[in-house]
């Protein structure tokens, strides 16, 4: 379907929602040509090769006003520590640690001194957590929404890079932690849900701001378990479709093995949402989605990462389904975030 | 008066337009702190130590709608060679080469294709010009301005840095070329200003963009016969206190040495503004403002570097003058462009 959309033929007053985000990508990476860096547009992150035992990391992620968060929602400390986290998972998704960060900012001149001081309180937490040092960046004013664009700079020995294409009909999939949480967090926000029980609450609090899953990526990276990665920030099933469709293999997801916390069951259960259509679509979740062989499963275990195993990778014609809780096999569609 | 405002007696409630973009600048380099970085924030580019010959630099720009630019008076083509210019600039200014690029970019649903088409036609032919390769970016949706935020990494071999902070007292003060350019676009195109002479126009149609010096930078850092260097990218006149400063100087600029093209002149005295207002305070010009010595200066010139004098590097305690035209010295205050 992406060939044809990008095709030449394709005319010339449509608007961009008519490619989607992932066709607009593949039109870009065709304008820009191929490239002499190992991996270009189309991974988690850009991988340069450069002299020596490590490549060069760059991935940028852009957070804007009422589209990433709304102010008041989100804490200025908040937006400036997520703007860090999900650019640290792209970092982990090729098994790599961030090192530097550039932060671009675009803001209203009528903001105030301490909406700057609180963000930037956030990136720096974020960063010195991760070992990251702001070295640079860009302020500009705009008459529009607040803009946060980091950039993050990272390193992973060249032994260890972990692609999207890594995928092996056998492998497990699995996840290195729970889905759904930051969907059903954002949609209990959006109902006016609150919580009485203070485990609700503290999850609430916790699951608020991502955390990269760097120390995971790095393991699995480092002890060359990890056929394939990606970090999972549209959401599982189309963070699983883009896997897939790079390592030419398809999925069998497991519904019942679908980690699921006791706040997103608390969530769907009230708004009367599926819990596993949270964890499929839900996106924002930043976790890793990782194939691994049987045995290298226990590996990972004995280095101290827990990974859910949530289903397998099958052959391609297969195409990607779940086997659903009665038993039944659903294809599952890409239905995550998008932004056209 | 930055130390004073930066202070944290500051009020909570102000905003930041009372602390302006360089007070801002000063207050977030201390919430992120000292980098292990050779030079962080307050250069063109962050300067990052590496195992090997060469240091990695990283700078990163923002383009914002009704900001920096205008949809329709700047093309989308236009604008894509303008965000790689204005990086490729930055790199330049510390003697440096561009290499890689990541675009990070914010679109309204309904912004046509053709629009991205061109645009990254601009990206990539820009990119090109100066071995640059596209590796990565990011999309997302704005309800809002159009934001085009590029990234750029380079490369400078490790006895070839030059920075702001080189400047001797006695170095003559050069530029790459004219100056004012455009800010008398900009403003004629403000004032509905047309030209009818052909060599005007074309003047117009060559310096719509700027093309960022990095041949210059790089044959003038190789040869080591630059103290400091920056880019003019906020006007000569705050760019040279930023000089200044970071190399505690001061400057006497000679205004009958200021180099103004003939499109520049004309501008000015159609618009009824001194030539010499424009290319003190415009910006954009991404010409190089470099310190040399009057030796070096011939040096330069036998390496195929055309460098203008425009004045001197003098003890600090004089401050930053012009000797005008009619022989008074006038200081020259920062007045070029900022965002708050």
């Amino acid at each position: 379907v992406e060939a044809i959309a990008v095709s030449d033929q394709h005319p010339p007053t449509s608007s961009i929602t008519s490619l989607g985000e992932f066709g607009l990508i593949e039109r870009i990476s065709r304008i820009v040509g191929a490239s002499a860096a190992v991996v270009g547009i189309g991974d988690d992150a850009a991988v340069i090769d450069r002299p020596g035992d490590s490549y060069l990391l760059a991935t940028v992620d852009m957070l804007v006003e009422d589209v990433h968060f709304r102010t008041g929602r989100t804490s200025p400390e908040q937006l400036g520590r997520r703007a860090i986290e999900i650019n640290a998972s792209d970092i982990a998704a090729m098994g790599g640690s961030p090192g530097y960060a550039l932060v671009s900012l675009a803001l209203r001149p009528q903001t105030e001194v301490t909406f700057v001081d609180d963000l930037f309180a956030g990136i720096q937490a974020a960063a010195a957590g991760h070992g990251v040092q702001v070295v640079g960046g860009n302020l500009t004013r705009i008459d529009g929404p607040v803009v946060v664009d980091a950039t993050l700079l990272g390193a992973v020995p060249k032994e260890d890079l972990v692609t999207r294409r890594g995928a092996r009909v056998g492998d497990v999939l699995a996840v290195t932690g729970t889905l759904g949480d930051a969907a059903a967090i954002r949609r209990a926000g959006d109902a006016g849900l609150r919580a009485d029980d203070p485990a609700i609450q503290e999850w609430m609090r916790k699951r608020a701001v991502p955390r990269a899953r760097v120390a995971e990526g790095r393991a699995l990276a480092s002890a060359h378990v990890a056929g394939a990665m990606i970090d999972i920030s549209d959401g599982l099933s189309s963070d699983l479709s883009h896997l897939c469709d790079a390592s030419e293999v398809g999925a069998l997801i497991d519904e019942t093995s679908l980690p699921l916390s006791l706040g997103t069951r608390w969530a769907a259960e009230n708004m009367h949402v599926a819990a596993t259509d949270l964890a499929l679509a839900g996106g924002e979740d930043y976790e890793l989605l990782v194939t691994i062989s049987e045995t290298d499963l226990l590996e990972a275990r004995q280095l101290g990462v827990t990974l859910c195993p949530i289903g397998r990778v099958v052959p391609r014609a297969e195409g990607i389904n779940l086997r659903s809780t009665d038993g039944r096999r659903v294809e599952i569609q890409a239905s995550g975030w998008t932004h056209f």
